[in-house]
């Protein structure tokens, strides 16, 4: 029998909450909807477990992680039946690199830090990482703060042997991933890019933290769409529209002639979920990993990233 | 020096105009813009040469094929400079097989047919491929009429050693590329797809025939998305729009979690130019796998087709 | 105290559905969500009630009305909690003018008649109007078949001072109310209109009606519209849409220093929610004015209707 | 004969370029496209004359108005021909409110103020109205600064039997305009708005001020639409737009039965034109006011206006 993937958070937000909810509705029902894969490496939705959590909101430390990812600010919605308690309690994340010890100490136990706090704190992401190495887990970095694109900290995990993945997750579906198959769709098709916009808006505490800091993000976006024609607006933070994200993307391009081709499409997404599906893949492969010794950059990983090493930070 | 691509098209409309237009652009301005593959195997957009040209309107025959491309319904505007006469005088085109013989007769000298009439007329198509077949030149079908679907004809042409390009052109980004292109993604992404529909708006001539004939083209439209939660709204013939198309697409998704995933998109694209800016790869695809001694279906034509060989008729 | 407005429908369709919900669901709840008129002539929301129903297919003949109203092919979705009992059983309706005492008798009790069948039965129309004018109850026609439009049958109940309220009911927030509103606007504005187009999709029985037998309503909306440069791209009856329309509208005009103006919208709405909210304000009007004894046309129901009379047949 | 009429503009931006041009567009073709009132008070579009320009950029001052208005940062293409010379010199600007006098003297011979600088220079705004008052000349206030919106200024003109037109034009036809008439034909219909949003991108040197202070603007434009569940994304300063800008702007509702109505426009305008547009009215209902002895509010300016007197500041 496979033993389960073992997996510490960090960050006890809406991406923690879809991902604990989804999990927890898979094992209920069974549903693969909106699964990219049912299994990585052999290893199943259900097998992901959730062992520890931090957090730095005094609200939730100590308080049951299923109980904990319903505090406001967080918005996601209740997405299936109520859950039982987890029996993991929300421990006090750490808010200096003094604490590292302490983290990497409740670490025991776990084989993936799983790394989901808001974007824009590089020098708490690089404790957690710190941690993780000492502890001897693997670490994957869903924020846009450089880590993975930092060659000395990725060479560290290779030699470790523990996977580092990261930098920024590309949601599953979310305006990144459309606009930049589009973009390509129209370079294989040959047409000539005149421009392009992309305009976000969002509800989520997430969301109203890039909006008011937003320029390493920024920077992985514009690594994802890879061309100087493509503009992106100010994200736009929204509270009414909850745990949603509206997309508005719009593309002018020149065909055969010279004439005029313009595409514009509106997305909506529930931006926790565009995470949590991800996210469910990457600690599994973070896990087979460490479970065959392949430490740092993790190539079948690369996709689901916006800043891979490499890309600029 | 290379020589020259030696094509006789059939049918004087939208998609020939825009064809015709494009080549003499590129040869006054060296513009790319718009241009897929500036060489294939070898061959520059320069290099095609229409030498032959046939038509079924009394208007148009026995006209320099500069002059009849302009003449109504076509209604594909000016997109560069004036056109000096291009020494091709419109033939007739054929109307019953009777006549195949003469038209083989007047292929003397071409490499290529490229069949550009109306979708919808299949014996006409098939009396067309008789005649490429008996004056032993390569044959591209930019219909839905189904010739390269037909086993035994694409036999024929394979053992004749000459192409038979098919069936059913993909605009070089028409609504069916970008729609399939977002399925997939869509699909690679884990997403669950829930329904989608597609509604095409035009108004050419060609659109109109579309539109009061559908079958074929609904068919091999469905071809090209692949599922049942696929729905195509009938054709709007809006004459106002002259040679533009207007596409809208819905998806509607399922995300991790069930959470709903939407798209909606708006394209605008001016349809001969999307025509012919394939026409233009096909043709000379064609001319080189004719040069080579390579018969029947191009696998290198694949991706530009809407239903080639295999798919359903 | 005031009477109870006492209605009779023909057609047990999605739009009586929508229409004995939504009254179901304000006695229960006292929700006044997307009621225009709370009073109307003093006649609150409650007071309508339904005591006689006619339909033609032979399942739902003797059925409760609280039953048939979700028969296939109905398929407006229950709105709130279960519906208790009507008390009142389907009648079998009119198949020809010989039916038309046997329905004036089934109309005693009733002061309106709900004509709510399916659009394109001018003859049936006739005939419950001929029925209503017989049993002296006021009429209400929210097809787009002809009966206000018509002097004599108007005079006709003009005299007997029934009123006669009709053609084709304008749907509380449709395409049809968007698009005028904002063709008025462009006008008002002082910029010109280009062009402009209007797309429907629906999934219903009376949406597929329409579609497949599209002159009436056509003629309809192009009232409704009032400019030569609007066009009706064909409706797309697409099942899965359900009881809910989409529509994408297109308009283009030229502004200031003839530069231009482009607006597209996608509108989606409860098809037969948008019929019930102004149907029942149309049959409150017809009691009102029974009561009054005014009959024929009324002035106050213009804005609800499509096609008042004066309009093009 | 009328007598033409009389502006000085304050500002040589894409505003006034867009003014300039359309005039001269009309007195050579007497073209009416987007020209919402041919005659105000008699007074045709041919009839407006500027007579002198102020300008607070060293490379517009001394410039003819016809050369100034094409320099950079102005990005309105050329609407027509090529412009004569106006003859009339660009004036320096007054920089602080020991200017007025000077100002004043040189507004001799003009009847209006057409006070087009960018919003956001509350001092600049009012030392001009008082440059007017001294001159005797009426005012026309584009910007949102609050001038018309003061009790006491206004008074003051009112006793000065000269017009005050403000605050902040309502673009001809711009989102707020489009926005609000939706809002407006919901609550008509009795639909139960649920939340709104509108998101504005631009490229002009106006739209990069307003992004970069939005304070004024914002609460003007939500004084347009009058509901605190309509929400304001940041604007998009996106230069490669141009003198073009882009809206999107999101309604969702309820309708009978609590059902969702869920309506997506996209707009795009030429905003200097949009302007232009408004101006051209404005100027001349100032023109005839002042020579009817008419000062203070103008009640016929105040569809054409964001923020008229009484509204918030």
């Amino acid at each position: 029998m496979i033993e389960s993937v073992k997996v510490a958070v960090v960050g006890v937000g809406n991406n923690t909450s879809a991902l604990v909810q989804g999990i927890d509705l898979h094992r209920r029902t069974g549903s693969l909807t909106g699964v990219r894969h049912p299994e990585v490496a052999g290893l199943g939705v259900d097998a992901v477990e959730v062992v520890a959590a931090f957090a730095t909101s005094p609200v939730r430390v100590g308080r049951d992680l299923h109980d904990a990812i319903f505090l406001p600010p967080n918005n996601v919605p209740r997405l299936g039946a109520d859950l039982a308690p987890s029996g993991v309690l929300v421990q006090r994340g750490l808010v200096d690199s003094a604490e590292v010890e302490r983290v990497a100490a409740a670490l025991t136990g776990a084989e993936v830090l799983l790394y989901s706090a808001p974007s824009g704190r590089p020098d708490t992401a690089r404790a957690y990482a710190e941690a993780a190495l000492l502890a001897g887990v693997g670490f994957v970095n869903t924020t846009s703060d450089p880590l993975a694109r930092d060659p000395a900290l990725l060479g560290r995990f290779t030699e470790a042997r523990l996977p580092l993945i990261g930098d920024d997750l590309a949601s599953q579906f979310g305006t990144s991933v459309v606009h930049h198959a589009l973009l390509r769709l129209l370079a294989e098709r040959g047409l000539t890019l005149t421009s392009s916009y992309q305009v976000n808006l969002g509800g989520t505490e997430d969301f109203r933290n890039l909006a008011e800091h937003p320029d390493t993000k920024h920077r992985s976006k514009l690594n994802a769409l890879g061309s100087e024609r493509v503009h992106l607006a100010p994200l736009g933070y929204l509270p009414h529209l909850g745990s949603q994200k509206v997309a508005h993307v719009n593309i002018e391009a020149q065909g055969w002639g010279g004439t005029a081709v313009s595409l514009d499409l509106r997305l909506t997404v529930h931006d926790p979920s565009g995470a949590a599906g991800v996210n469910i893949d990457l600690v599994r492969m973070a896990a087979a990993a460490l479970r065959a010794g392949r430490g740092g950059h993790l190539p079948e990983a690369e996709s689901l990233l916006k800043s891979p090493p490499g890309t600029a930070v």
